[in-house]
């Protein structure tokens, strides 16, 4: 950190300028604990009251020790979250409202920006063909620097995608795949190249679980990844464990990011405490360093500086503001960032499916008949109670799981439109409605369990070797 | 941990019982917010106060939130240290004794064993010949679990050895060689393998100083390392941003630790604050991990709990009581350790020597010229203000830098003892002693420069290649 407080204090973060008020609260402290000459002593108060003021102009609260900036604070952090606010971090969802998170609240919170129709639009130019119905469908709804990564499309400069997935489990659910379906419709239409990092370390921090089972998880993840129809000629898929022993750039870039956020900060941004293990403490660093190319010489042909963009669900985002607001002072170009919606639980919006409970979701694993019995038994229903009722007021389709789950999987647009109003003016009936979704998700499943028993051990093992990607650099 | 808290806590540490007692506060507090059963609360609280009683029964004090035991604190921490004491930990030593530390003291309050002479004759039974001078002159005084090595090494079981340093600058002084030194007497006397740790990374976290300049470092002093002689088959030297890129043993050793020490403890033991940046708080584990066999896969051909022995300098022991108590909660044997003294700034033992101030110490660099200059200009003597007053009074040789240095590096035990005896009875002058000195240092130095300039980039990198060393595992 620069000696001269004043000097770009205006360039700061909240979060910066709440570090540089402590910092310098700690050395008034320690002259005066050593006894330093009184000048000295005086000029390093006259410091800490500017920066204090400076901390206030740009928070609009006053400095208090041990309390990071308030708005961090409050999208983070449970324990002070209003009454009506949606809880949303990389390890909670929690909403009172059965439509599920308000996502335009999220967006201003989280200082983000609205995927537009003008950004669509754009999109369409570039890419030369209609977008992905996640998009058009407002699936991924937010974003940050898109534009960017669009100029520098246009102006033939190369980027790169970076996504991941923590392997809790053997088991994946279908909202698994939402990012990794996303993921490939981008690589296949920006033909760019793409990391897929399974953070088996974080897991292993996480949860009472050996180092061996959230390795294992890992390659058991990726066969469902590479399912989804990945080029293995474009495709990295890395396990933290595996990779971080045999890439000396991906350490580096952790450890710089390790070196330029502070324990106040992951504290501000990930609820953390003192009695958190010092490797979740640490673990934000290795989520942020794939945004960085030079962690993957091999691909990049050690080159720096190329653009990343990171398809994501938005309780991913703090990590990647915490990656944004690093990368400037490490010298590397700002990860840009594309957000999806949470996939709902078939019980309903409020709370994001777990993986550890069975009927929270339609699992990769199912058998038809499980679907069918899942989704009958289970899909939160926007139905009236009783036939007549239906027909009569018709379903509610933005509390339907039914409506929500065919908004993700359902290509066909009108088709889509035709439930929607047969719905809600009662004519399709809840039984009916399920019945599409049952048709829908059985031949999806079925389809990705044919192509997941191709995926061989050796196939798995060509995907997760570091190697040159079919791209120069 | 353990869900009853009272099945194990007297097998508990300090630091571990201060940990459960602000879990179970967590605890209480989050039932008593999301307004739990009345029971539920009343449980939890009584365990709160069990284990409140359990601290005050171990420690003597009563439990403080936010501060962790004391005795932890008074060893490690600066702030809150007693008038008298001398403060010793990783990044400080000071001492207001002209005579240096007390290690006597220091045994007491870091809980470790003298080397008295029952082990040194131990040793030297078990080796078959005299103990170095190190041991002899109680340059290394304290060790803990070496008669467990001894024990390994009666009953032809393998250990390995593990010292290290942390890179700063590329000039290295001589206080430098001294556990190098050491380390190659053991390595010589009971024929193991030994890795040295150079710790770039932690150099770059807490200096002002770009990664590839650390790195730069490590490789430079590795050639003043290789040239005390180590042998290149039985030696393996790593630097932490090559090394961790290249073995995936050692990255899951690291996160084992991490998940296992908390930020708690970290504060506790180092005195790390909310303002320090992640990468310090999690890097003991870094330092930690090269303590088990299972961080060198091609060594030990992915054996575990190989016995490691670690001598280092007394104010290295913090990482090591921390590697300690975390061994057997993942399962691997505690690392046995020497301790050595800290080696004098030629201004006095006050202080340690500063790598980075060229008047402090003789450097491995320095001419026979600037060795002699620095002798005679710096070199705290413990003669008296004129030679009349010497001849009668004699010289101080608990303070004198000359006889201390020279306990360090002459060799001859019957020479060092008259050497002392004619200062202390004021036959041998100040001048004359130092010229003792000056011409032990010349040649030491001469001949370690003739020895580095034969180390070459290939030598380097032929000790700094993962590989099978002469060891059958």
């Amino acid at each position: 950190m620069a000696d001269s407080p004043n000097c770009d204090l205006k360039s700061l973060s909240p979060l910066q300028l709440f570090e540089r008020v402590t910092e310098q609260g700690e050395k008034v402290r320690a002259l005066k604990a050593g006894k330093a000459p009184k000048d000295e002593i005086d000029a390093a108060v006259r410091m800490l009251l500017s920066l204090k003021l400076s901390y206030k102009t740009t928070t609009g609260q006053d400095y208090q020790a041990g309390l990071p900036p308030k708005d961090l604070v409050l999208i983070n952090n449970g324990t002070t979250k209003e009454e009506d606010e949606d809880l949303v971090d990389p390890w909670n969802v929690q909403t009172s409202n059965a439509k599920g998170v308000d996502y335009d609240k999220l967006i201003v919170r989280f200082g983000s920006s609205k995927i537009d129709t003008d950004l669509i639009n754009r999109i369409e130019r570039a890419i030369g063909q209609k977008p992905h119905h996640f998009l058009r469908r407002g699936i991924f709804f937010s974003h940050r620097d898109m534009d960017q990564v669009l100029d520098a499309y246009e102006n033939k400069k190369p980027f790169y995608l970076y996504t991941g997935r923590g392997p809790s489990s053997q088991a994946m659910h279908v909202g698994h795949l939402i990012p990794f379906m996303f993921t490939k419709w981008l690589q296949e239409v920006f033909d760019v190249p793409l990391v897929i990092q399974l953070t088996d370390d974080e897991k292993y921090l996480w949860k009472d679980m050996t180092i061996e089972k959230a390795h294992e998880y890992a390659r058991e993840n990726a066969k469902d990844i590479i399912a989804c129809g990945f080029d293995v000629n474009k495709t990295f898929i890395f396990s933290d464990l595996e990779y971080l022993g045999t890439s000396a750039g991906f350490y580096k870039n952790i450890v710089k990011v390790q070196k330029h956020v502070t324990f106040n900060q992951v504290k501000g941004i990930f609820g953390f405490t003192d009695s958190d293990c010092i490797g979740k403490i640490s673990f934000p660093a290795i989520q942020a360093a794939p945004s960085f190319s030079s962690s993957f010489p091999q691909i990049f042909n050690g080159k720096e500086n190329i653009q990343c963009l990171i398809p994501c669900a938005i309780d991913q985002d703090p990590y990647f503001r915490m990656t944004r607001d690093v990368a400037p002072r490490i010298g590397q170009p700002k990860p840009a960032l594309l957000h999806s919606v949470f996939f709902p639980a078939l019980q309903g919006a409020q709370t994001k499916m777990s993986a550890s409970d069975p009927n929270s979701s339609i699992f990769l694993t199912d058998t038809a008949k499980q679907i069918k019995t899942k989704i009958n038994k289970h899909a939160f229903s926007g139905g009236r109670d009783t036939i007549e009722e239906h027909r009569k007021y018709g379903g509610n389709c933005d509390v339907d799981v039914s409506i929500m789950y065919l908004t993700f999987f359902l290509e066909d647009d009108d088709r889509l439109e035709q439930l929607k109003q047969a719905y809600t003016s009662g004519e399709l009936l809840t039984g009916e409605l399920k019945k599409v979704l049952i048709e829908t998700m059985q031949p999806l499943v079925a389809a990705h369990q044919e192509r997941r028993k191709q995926v061989t051990d050796e196939i798995v093992q060509q995907f997760m070797t570091p190697r040159k990607l079919a791209f120069e650099f």
